[in-house]
């Protein structure tokens, strides 16, 4: 919606610098994803490998002080700098893209500092709590595009010329979508998957040439991930083994199913879709719980996070204790048990040439973890072992998210998915012909249809995860009807977690109640009107004491008698007029075209950057009396709708469209030419049953 | 847009309506799928082996003569059948889909005559000629949605009242949105490819919901072909190997690539791009000569058909005796030569122990052609041979898609592809670390990134038919650059055949020139419109004398002096009312409500069946003076947009909602409350450009 027309050369340089910045967005994204894997990799691998070493050495209690002091350092530094720097970056920041990409305008989500906050906190609550990487990587990727989107990178400072063009919300949108294409695709390795992840789950418009664009994006975030490992093949990194990017290589595994196959896989569906229904409600009850503790300040926040990783170094280094010792299998060709090297044969408490299995999975990076589990035919672990594994990541997942600091659920759920996946596999035994590590792919697919509820982008991941097409049709299946399950009790767990936030997300289907009512039955308060040349004073008035962002000009000549809608002005551009004093001595109409002493720069909205305050703009009483001609800066051709239309109606306009403000205008001539001003607040469930109990008994009759 | 609300118990029965149609859009399209291509297989197959038996006797004459006879013959059926019975079945059927998708209803391209000479013409035109079965399938996938989608099966007949729920367009469109993913599904045995395909280049209009239900349906069709290729491995199909649904397996081939392979591979995105769009070029040339041959009547289409045929089977049997007899290779398990049955090594008309290469090439199945092509490491083919093979495999697929006959272009535009990229991993020889077969694979990828333009699904379609994802960043590579080339010349394929076909396919983004005209530039012509209370004869003299589809009312009641827009009704409705009869005496208004007496079933609109015609109903003088009550029936809050609304934001606005009529309304209350009615024609560049000639200079400058 950029209101002065471009010319061809300014076209071409757009489409060019529209490329340009999408390649460094995955460029960047691409190195980012990596450094963070590094990061979490050596931080967490030499935290395994002290606390290993020390087990060996008979030290028990030396070890567990060594594992747990170190997650909770950690996870206080992640909790310290983000509670201080920047709040915005706790959690793993998708449904505040989602809600960004819906239209709604969260603070800060995208301010540099919580760009470099998400990325520390991230690589340092990762290597401490029950928490994945890919939701923040998200978060990331949707930053860095932001970024690029916002024309200067302080206030400002650095006005590159060639980033003005992109100043208006739909670039800088489809930046965010790219990013955030990328920022999955880095997360999981899965360029197709981060597409459609952005397409299915976060996008709320989308067009052919977007998806061509993010798809460019993650083809360069594979390309440049491609290049950093096989720099790192050759041992510059540390730990950073070949498990640094998530990879999980079953195209070993042979996928011959027949039809009694298909009925586990149902079964499987089920549970996860049970399971993953129950995870979400106890996740938004632990969630409200923690909302109520985190409000009370940082000192509370912290001791939350403290509990946190306290509880969770004693889960970890507790219940290995309880498993019983395996005796190494002959046939492998690992080193058993695994000497101070992280591996999967953890040794633990256990005698030599003896493991512990539950160690085997608890003291691995969840990455290890769910490669031990997804690899095949081993009968590494015991029933009994598996069951308190998944009862613990379970939990644990529930427990840790909602810390103040950068967290994904991703892994967590892969892993509790892979976990009872392979579990129900065992318990099949022979009935099945399937390996058990693909039950444990299964079992993830079924657990991430039940919680997220996404299905075509898990679908892709856990290919591309996997790297084994002959999955799919299982894949596919598992997850419709996992998805199917749970959605019949409950929601998604980031439509949820978006409600708890209170950002008004806007569906794309209408509810059957809004067939009910019609437009006028739902705006409601006085509507604020500006004539086309109206007094200093008045527009001040009503900037101050409303928090509207659109305001309707109604336009009276002498000659016809009847008022009628000129157009709508926004809030921005009559502080921008305002700020700019260019203003009239009276009333009357002059000739001369004022619009000429501003430039288009004058109304670019800056991205992140705090937005004018009518507070700040100070005018002399004499500047109050004047007159502004409000003409040339009013959106001539508004959106409008007739006052009968259903509601239901108007949304699809309004949210097809992609609009901020709806006009109403009335059925017959009367004499006022508007109804009243639709927003996004105004298709609200909350704001309609409020006008309209009566509906709430109807839409669950 | 239907316009009485439903009941809670409806909406539950709808739900699962919606699921089993796609369950079953899925069972059969998969079902039709294979058995095209189990047809495919054998009549080729035995055409083959019979030509090749009589060539190992040395009756080379005869030999021929069997090649092509069978072929003309073949070709003959499936253009009689087509031109006489359903027209609307020729090519590959993508356009036409993707028109209906965007809300250009062609008349009888889903009818079930179009459905079944599809099928069987599709049969007959692939064995014979060179082209392909994926657009067909394409098709047919769709008319299967729409088949469902229509509430009847034929006039009267079989009206099932459960399938009345999906009389509206919205819903028929999702339908066939459904059938047009399986149709890709069930042809490539690509179920994720199918759903992206229908998204990036067929649907207009996407919901998450609809990508959820199109991968339940291609879901089901890869459940279905594998239970079927199951049966069929047993040996009991004929001579249906397992090459009968494309699934060229190269997971064999290890990928490793570095950084000097990336260039080879962006040289082989550029001759894709530079070969496709010339491809298209020509395309267009050949189209509009056929077209005019083909108007001409059925002789002619027939005598078009016989020649390409004949064309088509001297070139196949004529050029492999330019090529020179290869030595067996020793390594090969296969025989060689191949005897009687189809194999790579065709012995033609070389002595024992040698082997034809071209032959090899050319008389195969083309989806054997291709995974021979594809098949790594072996230096069978000759360069000459190679050249050879891609001039008659890039002309012939040129010549052969105009003809009256149902005919893909996709498999052809593959085995090309793959033919020139074997053909530069030849030239590159030692140079270049990369396999053969993964040239030849990037080929295909980059010849259809250059004539089709699609870059995500075919991407996609790529690796699944090849099953190996390490591939993905290369073919992404190459498609992002084949695309870039070509679409700097001219349009895509698809578009091309469309602008050719006439039909108004709206785009959905607006051009540069459209910000410069409002609404009010292009409509034209005098606007119908009718009274709330409407003289009978003034409507049926005003439905004889326009095609609109939609005509305002406008109500003018004796209390307040100006009219006012009242809504919108709608042809078809108009015409259920006079075929009714439901008369009022007189103009004023009664208190009766007549809308009692008609039920919605009255306005359902069906499928294919065709609508009826103002010519059909019959009047008599004395009800022509009558008068009806158009209120009840009336659109009461249509979309409108202010006079002075730019074109590009009318545009926007038509294109997201999708609507069919869009009114204009005044900036100033004049006399008349309405300015005049845009359609899908009104923005159409040819209507623009004849209206304003000057526009048409300022677009290319």
């Amino acid at each position: 919606q950029d209101w002065r027309s471009r010319g061809q050369a300014h076209i071409v340089s757009y489409v060019i610098l529209k490329w340009t910045l999408c390649l460094l967005i995955g460029v960047i994204s691409g190195a980012v994803g990596f450094f963070n894997n590094l990061a979490i990799e050596n931080l967490a691998g030499i935290k395994l490998l002290c606390t290993s070493n020390l087990m060996v050495a008979n030290k028990y209690l030396m070890a567990f002080g060594v594992f747990a002091v170190t997650n909770f350092v950690l996870t206080m530094l992640a909790v310290t700098i983000t509670s201080s720097i920047a709040p915005a970056s706790a959690g793993s920041g998708i449904p505040e893209v989602r809600a960004y990409l819906n239209g709604v305008d969260a603070p800060d989500i995208f301010s540099p500092s919580t760009f470099l906050v998400k990325i520390f906190g991230c690589i340092a609550t990762v290597s401490s709590l029950h928490v994945g990487k890919a939701g923040p990587m998200v978060h990331i990727g949707a930053s860095i595009g932001a970024l690029f989107g916002q024309g200067r990178l302080c206030k400002g400072h650095l006005t590159g010329k060639w980033l003005k063009h992109f100043n208006n919300d739909r670039d800088r949108r489809d930046l965010v979508t790219c990013g955030a294409s990328a920022g999955v695709a880095a997360a999981f390795r899965s360029p197709v998957g981060g597409v459609l992840f952005a397409l299915d789950s976060l996008s709320s418009w989308w067009r052919s040439s977007l998806l061509w664009r993010a798809f460019f994006t993650t083809a360069i975030v594979a390309i440049v991930l491609r290049a950093l490992i096989d720099v790192c093949i050759k041992g510059k990194c540390g730990l950073f083994g070949k498990g640094g990017l998530i990879m999980f290589d079953v195209t070993s595994t042979s996928v011959v199913y027949h039809l009694v196959d298909l009925l586990f896989v149902v079964l499987l569906g089920i549970i996860g879709g049970v399971l993953g229904c129950f995870y979400n409600f106890l996740m938004e009850k632990v969630l409200q719980l923690y909302s109520s503790i985190n409000e009370k300040g940082t000192k509370y926040r912290l001791l939350l996070g403290g509990t946190i990783s306290i509880v969770t170094s004693s889960v970890l280094f507790g219940l290995p204790w309880f498993a019983s010792c395996q005796p190494c299998p002959d046939s492998t060709k690992e080193r058993c048990p695994t000497g101070g090297k992280m591996g999967n044969f953890h040794n633990f408490q256990c005698p030599p040439n003896y493991y512990n299995d539950l160690a085997s999975l608890f003291f691995n990076t969840n990455d290890d973890t769910i490669r031990n589990l997804y690899s095949s035919g081993n009968e590494l672990f015991d029933p009994f072992s598996i069951i308190l594994c998944f009862i613990a990541s379970y939990f644990l997942g529930v427990i840790s998210y909602g810390v103040v600091a950068p967290a994904g659920l991703f892994v967590p759920v892969i892993l509790t998915g892979a976990i009872y996946g392979r579990f129900i596999g065992m318990l099949m035994g022979s009935r099945s012909n399937l390996d058990h590590g693909l039950y444990a792919v299964l079992g993830s697919a079924s657990f991430l249809g039940g919680t997220m509820r996404m299905t075509v982008s898990v679908c892709v991941i856990i290919l591309e995860l996997t790297n084994n097409l002959l999955l799919l049709p299982l894949v596919m299946l598992v997850l419709l009807i996992s998805k199917a399950v749970a959605d019949s009790f409950n929601e998604n767990i980031y439509g949820m977690i978006l409600k708890l936030k209170g950002l008004p997300y806007l569906e794309g289907h209408a509810e059957p109640y809004m067939r009910q009512l019609t437009v006028s039955d739902v705006v409601m308060g006085p509507l604020c009107m500006f004539n086309g040349v109206e007094k200093v004073g008045n527009i001040v008035h009503v900037l101050k004491a409303t928090g509207h962002n659109g305001f309707p000009v109604i336009d009276g000549t002498p000659i016809s008698s009847t008022p009628y809608l000129f157009g709508i002005i926004l809030r921005s551009h009559l502080l921008v007029l305002l700020r700019k004093r260019n203003f009239l001595p009276t009333c009357a109409l002059t000739s001369i075209d004022l619009s000429k002493e501003y430039s288009s720069d004058d109304f670019v909205k800056y991205g992140y950057v705090k937005p004018d305050c009518i507070e700040d703009i100070e005018l002399t009483e004499e500047e109050m009396e004047m007159f502004i001609d409000l003409h040339p800066f009013t959106n001539t051709s508004p959106y409008t709708v007739v006052e009968t239309m259903s509601l239901a109606k108007a949304l699809i306009l309004f949210r097809e469209v992609g609009l901020r403000h709806l006009l109403i205008i009335p059925k017959h001539n009367r004499k006022c030419p508007l109804v009243g001003i639709l927003t996004r607040h105004d298709f609200m469930p909350e704001h309609i049953f409020g006008l309209h109990p009566t509906l709430m008994k109807s839409r669950f009759k």
